[in-house]
């Protein structure tokens, strides 16, 4: 598994902004309400990505969230990695290197491009494009 | 991460068996020995293997392991399925389906579309290619 359940709900969340018009706060218990879950978890969620400029938050009874910048900036590898790190896909790629092997190691080469790969498909898809076509309710096109 | 530290270590097994004559069995102790690992991790991490008809065991005092298929119609899927079963790569995806969202969802489109292209990449790489790249120490070609 890439990616954490937070980090499936931080998605969600960045999308249901990116559904508004540009400048418009989501209320917080709307967010909470439409992605079922509570207050607390969705903050916990949301800080790594205002940490990253992402989400902007609004306080107050009427407070909520917000993006940041405009949705067509914003990529789904962006939202992954402010909440998680660079993507890895095992761990002979991880940043310390698990990895002690003196040997030339092929498989590390298929890692490599699977992680490139990866990290290029997720970076093709901006948060407008994901909007609209849950607007238009439409396949995607391909990366 | 998509794969386990086991499955890593499994693919490393796999590679050493490949890199044998055809027909050759390896002994337990080189296996553990090369690879750093304890014979009864070795042994849990290839019954899997096993069960999938990719590896033989031979037992007794010369024991050890060989593939049970010739290398080219091994893949590096082939493995990491036997291990782990079907990659996800998100919880959206997962069979029993954690999603019970009603709405049309963008996102999972992606995700769907990233997992065809890493199955494709990990399908596209056979053991005899890995271990005469090994053998060669060269880089990959491009899947």
């Amino acid at each position: 598994m890439v990616i954490t359940r937070a980090t499936e709900y931080a998605i969600r969340a960045v999308l249901h902004m990116a559904m508004q018009p540009p400048g418009v706060t989501v209320l917080k218990k709307d967010i909470c309400r439409e992605q079922e879950v509570t207050p607390a978890f969705l903050t916990k969620i949301l800080q790594p990505l205002i940490k990253a400029g992402i989400v902007g938050s609004q306080r107050g009874v009427r407070g909520g969230f917000y993006l940041s910048r405009s949705a067509d900036t914003i990529t789904l590898l962006d939202v992954i990695r402010a909440e998680e790190g660079p993507l890895h896909l095992n761990l002979c790629l991880l940043k310390d290197g698990n990895c002690t092997r003196e040997n030339y190691c092929p498989v590390q080469r298929v890692w490599q491009n699977a992680r490139e790969q990866l990290t290029a498909t997720l970076n093709g898809y901006t948060f407008a494009q994901l909007s609209e076509m849950a607007r238009q309710n439409q396949p995607l096109p391909p990366p």
